[in-house]
């Protein structure tokens, strides 16, 4: 196997990256002209990614392409003990079914990116679980309570009087202890786990190893631009949104934010992002037809390119050809019976039911652009389905059934 | 069985002890009228003891005379590890057979002491050696880093910034876990040990147990009545001295310190203490003699009875019937040759050797009483042997060879 010129290999790992710790490693390391072990971590009980979670993700499929290897680690270990003090009844304990079941289903996931040629998928449990309490000790002994208390949440609680657990010193440990069980060369992370990511470097030391780089990922800003990508925000894609979605919300976000998405999300290398910027900025390009090549790389992702396609086709269909606005707000809705006026009302389209049947009555509302006559229409909203209501000349909602 | 009234033996129990916590959770305890399970730890990279350590002991054997089952614990699980930090070559990692055979030394001592039929030596590794991580882990959810912080020797540590190993924060959780495997309802340790025993009462508690009670005895004072008892400070009796190195050592002490000794060493109780307070304040009793039974305690403990009255006649021999004063100061010298004059220089007898030789020849020396006359004699100095100088009128040393 051949591998890039080490500098160049670099350049394009360090590419978006929050942190890289250090240069000099890594060059070390890719000098040496062997498949690299690239560790990520992830977390058992939350399986289900959005693609905010994709991040670190696509920057393991980087080091695949430049041949490395990729493990993916799901820290079973601590998620089969669930709250070892007893006292968080909401923690969950998994069962060995619910780790494999989660672990398919990252797997799933994580496979719309990643080489399953050049991925491994491991759980800590099979070393973690088999150490004797002397190698607990051992391990406990290669970092001290000062270090330990310098991680920014512990700090924070210690010095606020909040309690923080002895086991909860041990688990940076065992992650640290993953690093050397893997001979991790490189670990990847969220900046929040920038401290862990640190323990495992020295444990590696501590255990004869040559310590791990770290590298952490920037969290990404969600569709509102403002805050990080989150569920309980709801200001995020789930990587299981539909093709229509995924174009519908990636159409909605500012320009700053689609370079941005452009880094984090998808193969560009840094030179191609530096022309398309340029392209826009001399007009060369539409800022649209840039986002609508973003929407179309993560259906292409996270579906298929015939998906991609169609998803164009609709937008086109229902916005560009019919004079619909790119960023019509969305309003999210439970499925079940409900009078088109009253819907109306609800979506902040109209101001009561009255006014929504007088506006249908006169001609005035349209779905997904046929016009509507019936002012006593019952919509029946179904999980999943998704239209759009015009009403009067310049209002407008995407309805989107949970 | 029967058992002593709870109060009466919470009294004897509490007699002489440095804290006890507390009455009203050893009178429940004590009202089961049911053996209950006495608990000392003890480390077994050390098991050659001196009679400072023996107060403890002492008062595990008031625990067995009012009908209580001692456990003898043997620290092993982390002597067998060692140093985990790999970084101090000095503290030594006790194989399986060393472990055992001062476990074999400490049983000779403490059986001096203790009844056997009262007494179980365990071993810690036995329990925590066969927990899996996840019991560790669940331990270690137990108690908080804040509260061990808590522990005085950790507070100036983390304080003036010396390292504290995470290691070191499970420690004092194994040995308070030791109480839950042993379901102790009651650990004894000296006062240094009252974290660590507090750690065990709160552990209990945390598994489900009724807490233990915890009882510090103080540090014994050695020798010389100021400093604790120590091989350091060599102010100390150990349990295998000679006879008469025990009856001679204890004629030394103070009369204060004769009472602390009583009080912590035999099985005396308070009432008979105070008697024997008054009966020589009262000169009912001469101090010497008060001392003397001291001596044959502890000879009778650590040797036998007739040994005991053989160091008694031996002293009056010597000292009493001879003139001698009770507190002949000790002179520690090597074994080999040495000329008369040269020891006597040496253990300040005399000036020098010239001044030596001339109170040989002046016939103002003794050696155990024979007047010895020839100024040239050649003393061939045997490890372990002891005698008494007698130099012009006044002045006297007991040389102790090393």
């Amino acid at each position: 196997m051949s591998f890039l010129d080490p500098r160049e290999q670099l350049e394009r790992i360090k590419f978006g990256v929050a942190e890289f710790i250090n240069d000099e490693d890594m060059l070390k390391k890719l000098k040496k002209g062997k498949p690299l072990n690239i560790k990520l971590g992830a977390d058992p009980t939350r399986p289900d990614i959005h693609i905010g979670h994709t991040v670190v993700i696509n920057k393991l499929r980087t080091f695949q392409e430049l041949g490395h290897k990729v493990y993916f680690l799901i820290g079973d270990f601590t998620a089969m003990i669930g709250d070892p003090s007893g006292k968080n009844t909401t923690r969950p304990m998994l069962t060995r079914e619910e780790i494999e079941e989660n672990g398919r289903t990252y797997a799933k996931q994580i496979f719309k990116i990643l080489d399953p040629e050049k991925t491994e998928i491991v759980y800590n449990s099979s070393w973690i679980g088999k150490m004797t309490p002397q190698d607990f000790i051992k391990m406990s002994a290669q970092y001290t309570v000062a270090r330990m208390l310098e991680r920014e949440d512990f700090t924070k609680r210690y010095r606020s009087g909040t309690p923080i657990g002895i086991h909860e010193f041990l688990y940076p440990l065992t992650q640290g202890y993953d690093s050397v069980a893997l001979k991790a060369d490189v670990e990847l992370g969220g900046t929040d786990q920038k401290f862990n990511l640190l323990v495992g470097r020295d444990m590696q030391g501590s255990y004869g190893q040559e310590a791990q780089c770290i590298l952490t990922m920037p969290i990404l800003e969600g569709i509102d631009g403002v805050h990080k990508m989150s569920k309980s925000l709801d200001n995020y894609i789930s990587v299981i949104d539909t093709p229509k979605d995924m174009f519908g919300k990636t159409m909605r976000i500012s320009d700053d934010l689609m370079y941005r998405w452009y880094e984090l999300l998808t193969d560009i290398t840094a030179n191609q992002l530096a022309q398309l910027k340029t392209d826009v900025a001399e007009k060369r390009k539409h800022p649209r037809d840039v986002k609508v090549n973003l929407a179309k790389f993560l259906i292409k992702r996270f579906h298929s390119e015939a998906a991609a396609h169609a998803a164009e086709e609709e937008f086109h269909r229902i916005f560009v050809d019919k004079g619909l606005p790119d960023d019509v707000p969305e309003f999210a809705t439970e499925a079940g019976e409900i009078g088109l006026p009253a819907l109306m009302a609800k979506a902040g389209l109209v101001a009561s039911n009255g006014e929504g049947s007088r506006l249908i009555q006169g001609g005035g509302v349209q779905i997904d652009s046929e016009k509507i006559s019936d002012p006593k229409l019952k919509m029946n909203l179904k999980t999943g389905e998704s239209f759009v209501i015009k009403a009067g000349k310049k209002k407008f909602a995407k309805i989107v059934v949970r």
